[in-house]
Formats: C-alpha cells, structure tokens, sequence
C-alpha cells in the first residue's frame, strides 16, 4: 500500500515557504511501513486542486492532503472538497463546541468566521484539532482514504501521530519496520564517518543507516525492515551495543531525547540546580533549558552578560582579567561561570564566551574562537573550541556542546 | 507562459531530506514574472520519471528538473531522458573539458564513473556547472522547454540565475509579477481578516490577498500581476497606505524585516540601549535580540530570573510583591523591569512573567496567563495577556508581543 502527500498553497509556489510539512509527514508515513510515492505542491486553485486529487487516487492508495483550510477567503479546499465527494457542508456541533472551548480559553468573541469553521462536509469524519479551529477530515471512496488537514504544523502534527498514523495502521497490514536514531554531539560528520567505518560495513543488510547532521549534532538513523518486530527491536539493540563500545563519549542519547531534556531528569533525580552565564549564546542555553516543561525545578536562571560592564557588575569579573585576557579568554570565562554559580547558588553552571561573528574576529581570535566553562559542586574548567563562520550556527555549536560537557560531568557525579 | 518543477530523489519522499530546492526555484521564477503551477517532488525510479514528464508538459511551457545526476547506480535520470526524448547518449568532449578542469584544481583523478558524467543525450544542450561533474541538460519537445539540473543547491543555483532565467526571459514575453509581504503583530488571523475586510473586498482584481500566519505574527501577503513593472509598484504602494490607514498599530514592517532587527536600528540610531528580565520566556527574547549582528551595540544583557530568589536578590524585586501578588502579577513585572533598566543601566527594557505551561496554571491564573512590561526612559507600564495552552508558542507570542510594545515606544520617542 502506497500514499502520496499533496500541500495546498500559494505560498510554497512563489517560494516563501518550505515545504517541511511534506517532508516531517513522509517520515512518518514510512515509519509506519507506508511508502510514499509522491509529494505533489499546488496552488489553491479549484481546478488544480480537483486534478491532483484525481492524479492521487488513480496512484495511491492513501491521499493526505494539507492547507487551505483556514477562516479566510483565499482558503477554497473545503468546498472543493465536497465538489469532489459529491456532497455538501454540513454545520457539525462537535467541531463547534471545539471552536467555542478554544475561543473561550484565549477569551476572543466568536465571529461568523470563525463559526463557519464548524460547517464539514457531510461524509467526512471530523479529526479533533486541539490546537486551531480547523478540524482534519477523513474521508473514504473508491476504496481510497482522503485525509485533508490545517497546514500550520502544530495543528496538523497532532492529528498525523495521534489519529491518522494509528488509524491506518489498524486498516492496513503494514510491513514491521523499525527506527532508532542515536544521538552524537562533539565530532564533524566526516570524521565520525570514518571511526565507525568498520561497523557500517558489518551491519546486516536489512539494517540501513542514515547520517543526519544538524549544527553541534550528527543523528545516526538505524532502520530495520523485516516480518517480526521484536527480532528487529533486538537486532537493532545489538548494532547499538556494539556502536557504544566504539564511541561511548559522543553518543549522548536517542530518538527524540534532548540534551537539556537529559540534564533536566539528571539534576531533577539529583535535587541538583544549574545556572548559566552567557555571552556569545545571548540567552539560548537559557532558552533550551526552559523549553522543557516544568524546568523551574533545577533551572534557577541565567545572566545575559552581552557587555563586559555587566560581566564586571553582576557577575563579578575582576576587570583586570578582562583588561589582561579580553572577554573571550579562559580566565573570563571562568570568572563568569564561579560568578553565576555563587550569586544564583546552584550546584552547577555553564559559562560562555565567543566571536559568534560575522564582524568581531581578530587574527588571532577569529570569529567562531569560543570558550566554554563548566563548574560543577567540586571544581570548575575551562575549554577552546573553533567553530565556523556562521553566526547562528556558532551559537548553535556551543550551546549543545556546553549542555554535553555539562552532561558529562553531572553523570559522572551521578 | 507558467512552469513546473520536478524534484528526483528517494530522500524527498522518506523525509530524510526538505525540498528547499523547489522553494528557492520558484522564488526566482516568479521574480522573473513566470508562474509556477506545480512542485512534484518522486522517486528515483524509470516509469515514474516518465510520467511526471509527460503530466507536466500537459500542463506547463516550462518544465524544471532537479536530481538523480550523479555518478552513482541510483542516478538514472539521464537514461531515463533519453528515453524520454527518443535520443542516446553522447560523449561531449566540452563537458569532459570542464570536468577535467574540476578534478584538476581538487587535486583528484579521473575514474570511469567521472568519465562517464561527459556523456550527455544527443539533442540537448549542456549547461556548464561550475561546482560539480554533472552538466545541466536544456531540452525542447513540442514546444515545451525542459531543463535537467543536479540536486546539490549550489550546483544548481547558478545554473538557474547565470543561464535558466535568463534565457527564460529572452525566450518569453514574462508578464510583471510583485510580492510584497506586511508583517502584522498582536491581532489572530480571523480578527484580523473581519477588521480588514472591507479593504481586502476592494483590492483590484490583478492584486490577491493572502494570509501566511506564524505564532505571534500575521503575514500579508500581496501580489500583483500586470504588464508594467512601475505601475504595478505603485498600485501596491496604494493598498498599502490605505492598509495603513485602518491598522497602523499592527504593522511592524515589510517582507523579510524582523521585529528585533527593526528595533536594534531604532536603537542603535538613536544610541539607546536595551535589557531584559525573562521569566516566562526563558532567555527567548535576549536569544532573539542577539541573532542580529552587531546587537552588541544596543543589547547590554538580560536576566533570566526563573526563580523567586532570583527576581529579589538579582533584580530587586520586593519580597512582599512577590508574596502579595505571586510572581505573575502586574507588581512584580513591573518591578523586573524597572529592576533590569537600573542594574543594567539601560535606556530600555523588556520584562516577562507569565504561567507558559502545561503545569503551573490555576483558576485565577490558568495557562497562558502573562505578563509583560516595559519601561522608557519616561515611564514604566504593564500589559496582561491571555496566550494559548502549548508552552513553545507561549514563549514565542510573549517575545513577539514584548517586542513590539518596545517597538512601539521607541518610535514613539523617536
């Protein structure tokens, strides 16, 4: 069985938008055994729109559809919808006490817009949007399955892992395949290439392995095909064993893991806090940390000291280090990381300094110089790292790679 | 005269890769006044390569290729062109030159694979890559113009801007085609379509409307089409003064304008200086003020204060505000502003205390409930919000809303 995406919009026809809708939606597809065939971008035009749905369904067995479904005028694939299943809107109570709830939670009045919303076709089943008014529909002909979500991804996200996922793999006897990504941080994607070579060649044949790099991590994706799942499941965790014993100091963890996720259960378990200083990250390892539900618990805050006169007055650098050294220096950085440490009294903290560029770099500091310290309840240290030219990348790099020296240690003294 | 893309590649369709190929073509397409209908992204395979030809030149004058070039077994798009086109491969001693050229300056030799890389179907015409073995391949059939190009970005890139546009345009008459974006912040998409729809109902017939909205921020899109370039700007300039007119407070800027870049050259202009105090935001708005380059020069630092302990003994927050009123109360974000602006010694500053989620929340304070301040060197005052349930587009609403109150102030003072 075999499925094809198709993304309504204007906007990823004149190129401002990506289509990572489409692309996070095939992963999921073909993580459940479903093969995509194609992925098909039009304009919200009733005639474009009818043609590709016909196209679709003479290829795929299931046809998921994404956009032009919001309040507005421009927004034409509901009525077209029911032009092509033959039916017509139907006012559904359910998909409008939905509406209601959302409306009353964020205390806005609701307009006939907004009501019109709750009109589906008639032979649909509605799929509950917890988090926009538009609802998903489900829809069945010719022994074709039409699945039509919002295009605004945390709106439809929800509805492919929760309902239309589950769904078809109840409908279908769907091949058992399995992933598992391993997360690294701290070596370039050439360079670990090359140190679990041997490892890559042995692996049996129906295990393959992408290398995924994002800035600061390379993810190492292990995909299993085969009849039983649990001989998979035990296939893969003996590749991953043998991978551990090659690189025990990269791998930090797998699959949707976090590094600030991890540092959080760490500390949490530990009754431990952290703190951070930050120059060239501005506030990002902060970000991250607070990203996770209920961080309060260890995360008792950050000093942004973007000026050395703020790393002199809230952090207490002597300003004899940074006459001396310069902000971007070992001693620096060390000061701010004791600084932070003692005046928010936590049991750890990070502190960084660094050229995140474009401008700022000298020749013997070039943008990308960053330094990185850590202290922790019984010493603190200090390390250079070179990074690239590319300023969000920079910030990036040494985010991650600070959370993971700051993971290393916490394990350690776990 | 319009055109279609086809991008070829298996990691298109398992979600391994993102289609930005097709994004940033049809960016330059349309800037060239050539409509794009359709972005077909399909697998490496013979039959449906054929007929994703075949449906394309039914539909478009110009058909764009990308992908399936390259030296390996699984690259079999030329083969399946010349198939296509009823034509064979032929060594073309012109590539051969340039390839030989390339592996030249990277210091490499020639295997049978490269050489193979100079064979090119008999009735095209190569396009000269500069960065890479494969040619581009320009093809014409019944009138339709087919264009083959490699799937690396910058192979491709400049055969599209040096060659493909411009021979596009010598080629056809290309109508005139403007965008022009609004970036709107502090209003949802049905709000704000109900208080601008009389003028959305009056644009003319050759300018369409659409809605790209992102969390905290409402995009406007228009584009105009028509013969005259000048004309066209101006019919546009128009809607937009009258736009102006109805929702001025709205507006923070115009195509690829940020609210933190639009506030730093306020800023820095007038050689002010800004601070924050984050509790709810977690250190975003400080990560977002210094994604810019250069934010050193108005951006001083922030606190990140996720603690009470914090907000008393680092911004001098009153114990008994905190104990009185709670942490996300009108006092105390108030008192984390004022508190930042002195110890920071700032001209500006932003403050943030707000329940994000999914825990926290209470009856009088259910999530979403926030806080934000922010004072001047005149004054200092508080807004309350009641954002959604989901704790990233939490963070991100409270960030784009606190930088535009300051936006706002800032030019007012201006």
């Amino acid at each position: 069985m075999t499925s094809e995406i198709i993304s309504i919009g204007d906007e990823l026809l004149i190129g401002q938008v990506v289509n990572t809708n489409a692309s996070w939606m095939a992963e999921q597809l073909n993580r459940a055994g479903i093969k995509v065939n194609q992925v098909t971008a039009i304009s919200d035009q009733r005639e474009h729109i009818l043609s590709a749905l016909e196209e679709a369904g003479m290829k795929s067995d299931i046809v998921l559809i994404t956009g032009g479904l919001g309040p507005t005028k421009d927004d034409i694939t509901k009525q077209t919808l029911c032009e092509f299943f033959n039916t017509k809107l139907k006012f559904n109570e359910e998909v409008f006490e939905n509406i209601k709830k959302l409306f009353g939670k964020r205390g806005l009045i609701i307009n006939e817009l907004n009501k019109k919303q709750a009109e589906i076709p008639k032979n649909c089943i509605p799929i509950k949007n917890n988090n926009g008014t538009a609802p998903g529909m489900w829809f069945e002909k010719d022994d074709i399955i039409y699945v039509s979500m919002p295009g605004v991804p945390f709106e439809m996200k929800p509805m492919i892992t929760d309902f239309v996922i589950p769904e078809l793999s109840k409908r279908f006897n769907t091949p058992a395949i399995i992933h598992r990504t391993i997360l690294t941080q701290g070596m370039p994607e050439s360079l670990l290439a090359s140190e679990i070579e041997s490892w890559e060649n042995s692996l049996p044949a129906n295990i393959k392995l992408a290398y995924l790099p994002q800035p600061g991590i390379i993810r190492l994706r292990l995909s299993a095909s085969g009849k039983n799942k649990t001989e998979l499941e035990n296939q893969i965790s003996y590749e991953i064993k043998k991978l551990n014993k090659i690189i025990p100091d990269l791998i930090f963890g797998y699959d949707n893991d976090t590094l600030y996720e991890i540092i959080g259960n760490l500390l949490r378990k530990n009754g431990q806090t952290v703190s951070t200083a930050e120059s060239c990250t501005g506030g990002y390892i902060a970000h991250l940390i607070t990203s996770v539900p209920g961080s309060s618990d260890y995360f008792k805050g950050s000093v942004v000291a973007y000026s050395n006169e703020i790393k002199e007055n809230i952090l207490s650098v002597n300003h004899k280090s940074l006459i001396d050294h310069g902000a971007v220096s070992k001693e620096v950085v060390i000061e701010m990381a004791r600084g932070v440490q003692q005046k928010f009294n936590t049991d750890y903290s990070i502190a960084t300094s660094g050229i995140a560029g474009p401008g700022g770099g000298t020749d013997k500091k070039p943008v990308g110089t960053t330094w990185i310290a850590i202290t922790t309840p019984f010493k603190t240290f200090a390390k250079k790292f070179q990074f690239g030219e590319h300023r969000q990348r920079n910030i990036s790099k040494t985010a991650l790679t600070a959370l993971n020296m700051l993971r290393k240690e916490i394990s350690k003294n776990d």
